[in-house]
């Protein structure tokens, strides 16, 4: 097609501008990274257009949440970004103008978390766009998934369900329609873009015995927690951090309940901890570790163990 | 689709055993990789089915070409591998027999390399199958493609245009057919296989003002390297090394000349250097970089300059 940006010039024009020192101008064949005494963390996330977002999201909005998702998983386990690389498949129909879009919200979130560009590819696709991100962090103190020891209290940042309840408002009009404005536009807004809780890095350093980022549902992400660390949980579900959206929404329909602790896009960190652990604001205990195999299990107001008829959320 | 792997089982049961300790098993949401006093090198390419493989190439040639042109990259940078990151797009048609021959490529190419598998992630996709890789590695002294200085002399390894002849083969049985058995063999295989020449790096590191791996065609990653450079370059085209069996296609069809020399998927090294510089057997001189800011001039056995049609392979 004419008048397209070649693979130079596109990344000459919209991708070197976001580049840091290590991405060389984008113009090698790798980034180099200086050494460190500190351990290098690294972690992969792919997402394809009609499986994890939708083709007519905004561009910007769709490379926010490429990156995010992988500086999520930084955060949780107590790493700074120190950069990210990009593979971008684009289908038959883009456009300058939509990769112009694109490439300014990467810049946007790579200059607000500190998570320059230092390489990728791109390639042509017949099928539907999809990204995949690469970012590399550094810590002095990594928190596994497997740490979490019986007697650990459970702590869990920010509030829970409400991407998951945004994406019911968007696919349920009526839902939509019984809400304040005001809920419904926090539930939406939070289901479109996730907030990787990089603030949080000195307390995972700090604190965590073993932690994750909530991306798949509280209830399937802590079993997954559990089962790598040989132990179970006991969660009390009336102590799980909701939004006065998420409970204004809930309080309409109980059975959202269930989809808040189940659904997925949190992008809150999970962790475990000393009992003795003094938490910061806006970070909760809900539960404790325990001995055993079984799946965590999550009591209700009345002690009683919740049934759920899916635990967790997938995309594949 | 019942009978097939859910995500947890295939990452368990085919790629966990290719994890190396920096994986932690593919139980965590990331890689912890040591710190090293040497800086890390990162790269990262993408390939996709009816772009750049066929959808029925056997699976693990399909996993080993979308690792090895990764690890081409890190040699042409003096890197020698730590590990690599694998995300995985599904298409619908997926079976366990494939994925499990794919895991087979990647676990007899990651011991061969010494490159493990430290992390991943797995996405379906209504489109065709498309696998990135990001390599990880290390070395004592990088390679840029920026280094290269008016009197250096260029130097390429092993030979040239094997792969783009071995293509021609396959889409022209008449040449097929006019071919020696074993020189059609030896092309055919030459394309369908990197060898990424992780035996080259203590060359790149110790004689290397500039490299890159040729990937697109020596003449268009030549003109490559002398743009990130700022320079150009003279090459002989009667000095480019070509097996006996290029010499014997491009005997029988002399315009296939053009195509070797300018035709991709060479994964040789491709570097400048001081002129006194002695190269290890199977690395030869073709040329030497001069001033200026044209494009490399490649000049016949009667130094006329010769015109191509097209410089550079672009799957994009």
């Amino acid at each position: 097609m004419t008048g397209r940006y070649s693979e130079d010039e596109l990344i000459a024009r919209l991708f070197a501008p976001i580049a840091g020192p290590a991405g060389l101008g984008l113009e090698d064949d790798a980034a180099l990274l200086p050494a460190s005494s500190e351990p290098m963390v690294a972690t992969t996330d792919m997402i394809v257009a009609g499986v994890h977002f939708f083709a007519d999201d905004p561009p910007a909005q769709i490379a926010k949440k490429a990156l995010r998702v992988n500086l999520s998983d930084l955060a949780a386990k107590g790493a700074a970004p120190v950069g990210f690389l990009l593979s971008l498949a684009l289908p038959p129909d883009w456009t300058n103008d939509w990769l112009a879009a694109f490439a300014t919200g990467l810049a946007e979130d790579a200059a607000l978390y500190g998570a320059p560009l230092i390489g990728g590819d791109t390639a042509s696709t017949p099928g539907p766009l999809t990204i995949s991100v690469t970012a590399l962090g550094r810590t002095s103190r990594f928190a596994p998934r497997a740490g979490a020891r019986p007697g650990d209290a459970i702590f869990v940042s920010g509030t829970i369900g409400d991407a998951a309840l945004g994406l019911a408002v968007r696919r349920d009009p009526a839902l939509a329609a019984r809400l304040s404005p005001a809920a419904r536009d926090w539930l939406l807004d939070r289901y479109l873009l996730p907030r990787p809780r990089l603030d949080l890095i000195e307390t995972v350093r700090g604190g965590a015995s073993a932690a994750m980022d909530v991306s798949d549902g509280l209830v399937g992400d802590l079993a997954k927690l559990c089962r790598a660390s040989r132990v179970s949980a006991l969660v009390e579900a009336p102590l799980v951090p909701l939004s006065t959206a998420a409970q204004e929404a809930i309080g309409l329909s109980p059975s959202l309940f269930e989809t808040a602790l189940t659904g997925g896009d949190d992008y809150e960190i999970l962790f475990a901890a000393d009992p003795a652990y003094r938490p910061p604001q806006g970070v909760v205990r809900i539960g404790a570790i325990v001995p055993g195999a079984a799946a965590p299990a999550i009591l209700d107001a009345s002690k009683t163990q919740m049934i759920f008829g899916k635990t967790s959320f997938s995309h594949f």
